[in-house]
């Protein structure tokens, strides 16, 4: 029997996902229950440790000899702490020990939710090869991760590649974290929803006011939806050719549920960009759709983990398993 | 005898410097060229090699066993090649080869100019012994360098840092560079003079309508020259903080001739960095001033060139000497 599987775990907002990942990325098992978000910090650690036993009940367990989280950010890798906007209860809540303890001290490796996509998109997905990208999450939020010279930069707290909180419009709308003009308040699914209904876009007879009813209505030729989504795309636009210009990307993968309005998004992002990644070196900059999918936050957290050289500076606790 | 000296070129457009730089950052011997920057190729190439002839008459450059240099950009390190914009005779310019063969095949390593001064400022200036840190030049335009890991991160082409031309104002006025509201639009020298002078302030007698004089008419207590500044700081925060929410910084040194205006920049510039630097892990970072002066190119090509691990992906031509 190999010692060759990482416990992943992605914890959001709404649900709290486990799996045992192997060498190639495969989920061997996997389970989830629903984040008990308003609740206090135990009760949602207990959730956790539940989704932990069912792995651990599995007799691959065995096998699994690290541990990696992808976690709702605000997260602090070098504490091993998380503070997830949407879980209350927790703040500077100690995960990394708590889940070094439950796991029998196997080590622990911590990155933000952002920066797990990106470890999944560079180790199964489009970024695979890259040496330089920026990897994003545009859906309810707007998060990302970065791969530089070859590998995850999570940053000394984990948190590297938050493109959504970078201003790109200095005087612009303030952003619920204190800034202003932030890619998120301009490109996230539910700005674009609220950007083309303040414009006089009107859902169809079922009500559906999403940003992918907005993008529906884009396809079908309503120029107050594609100007929303061509919004989104300047933001969007602007935040990755900044990124390119001050660290040297290649390329930029774009996933998430408004990466799903296809080319509603694409076209646009990729017309943009030319206006605002001018210099020589950022050029031949492209932007491609994210492959890993609903499991890229379990593949990452695995990458994170098992990957050690992938993830230079994130939070390891515990010793060998 | 030992053989511990690098010999360092700064290009840019109004002058090429050369020194031998020992193994603690001094300059043992300096000179400098103006730029013949308005004539051709070979007039310009003749000008550094005349600069390196004079480094070479010294007794101490048997001691210099490699070459850094810092240029104006775009430079390509990847192929050993510059275009500084104000050397038009210049394009694609072989410099790296060229100058491996005028230095017997030392060994040639060439990094934009921002990333020298960011060479220089984590050698010997503000941010040695910083992890994490990007060091700004604000003057005629704006450039920058980045210090990641505890290493310069130079990027693949020898450009990273060049937050001048990032945007953070999508919809801002147009750029030279051809996008909008890059951060050098706003804060350098010559857009503070601009502003202040389109709003109303007026030189004094001598007629100086240098960003220099409008701050000290801001010093003096003139409202408008203090705005143009405060816009400046605006953008610079706006930049600074999204280079902090991308790759984690903790500390941001500002150096060139703008940093010279001290509080009159500075103190907008701390208070506006809290408005746009927001997120848990970027609250803590800080802003100081610029220390290696006027010889930060000549340092910075220095480390660059000899601190091997320093500069991870800048180009290098040329066998060992």
């Amino acid at each position: 029997m190999q010692n060759d599987l990482v416990a992943a775990l992605d914890i959001g907002g709404t649900k709290i996902a486990g799996a045992l990942v192997d060498g190639q990325g495969r989920l061997l098992l996997r389970c989830q229950r629903p984040t008990p978000a308003q609740e206090d910090a135990e009760t949602v650690m207990a959730a956790v440790t539940a989704v932990l036993g069912e792995l651990a009940a599995s007799p691959l367990w065995a096998r699994a000899t690290a541990v990696g989280i992808g976690s709702a950010g605000p997260v602090d890798a070098a504490a091993g702490t998380v503070s997830p906007v949407n879980v209350p209860g927790w703040r500077d809540f100690p995960l990394v020990p708590r889940v070094a303890r439950a796991t029998g001290g196997r080590p622990v490796t911590l990155v933000g939710d952002g920066v797990a996509m990106a470890a999944a998109e560079h180790w199964r997905g489009a970024a695979r090869g890259c040496r330089n990208a920026l990897c994003l999450v545009v859906s309810t939020g707007v998060g990302g991760g970065l791969v530089l010279d070859g590998r995850l930069r999570a940053g000394p707290t984990g948190n590297a590649g938050h493109i959504g909180h970078i201003s790109v419009d200095l005087d612009g709308e303030p952003c619920p974290c204190g800034g202003r003009g932030c890619v998120e308040r301009i490109a996230s699914g539910p700005s674009i929803a609220r950007r083309a209904l303040a414009d006089g876009w009107r859902p169809g007879p079922d009500g559906d006011a999403s940003a992918a009813a907005v993008a529906a209505s884009a396809r079908a030729g309503d120029p107050v939806a594609a100007a929303s989504y061509e919004r989104a795309a300047r933001a969007l636009a602007a935040g990755i050719a900044a990124t390119a210009t001050l660290v040297e990307i290649e390329t930029a993968v774009v996933g998430g549920g408004v990466a799903g309005a296809g080319e509603v998004l694409f076209a646009p992002l990729r017309r943009l960009l030319r206006s605002y990644a001018t210099l020589s070196f950022v050029r031949r900059l492209t932007v491609v759709p994210a492959l890993t999918g609903t499991d890229a936050g379990l593949i990452g957290a695995a990458a994170a983990a098992s990957l050690g050289g992938r993830s230079e500076t994130a939070a390891v606790a515990g010793g060998p398993s």
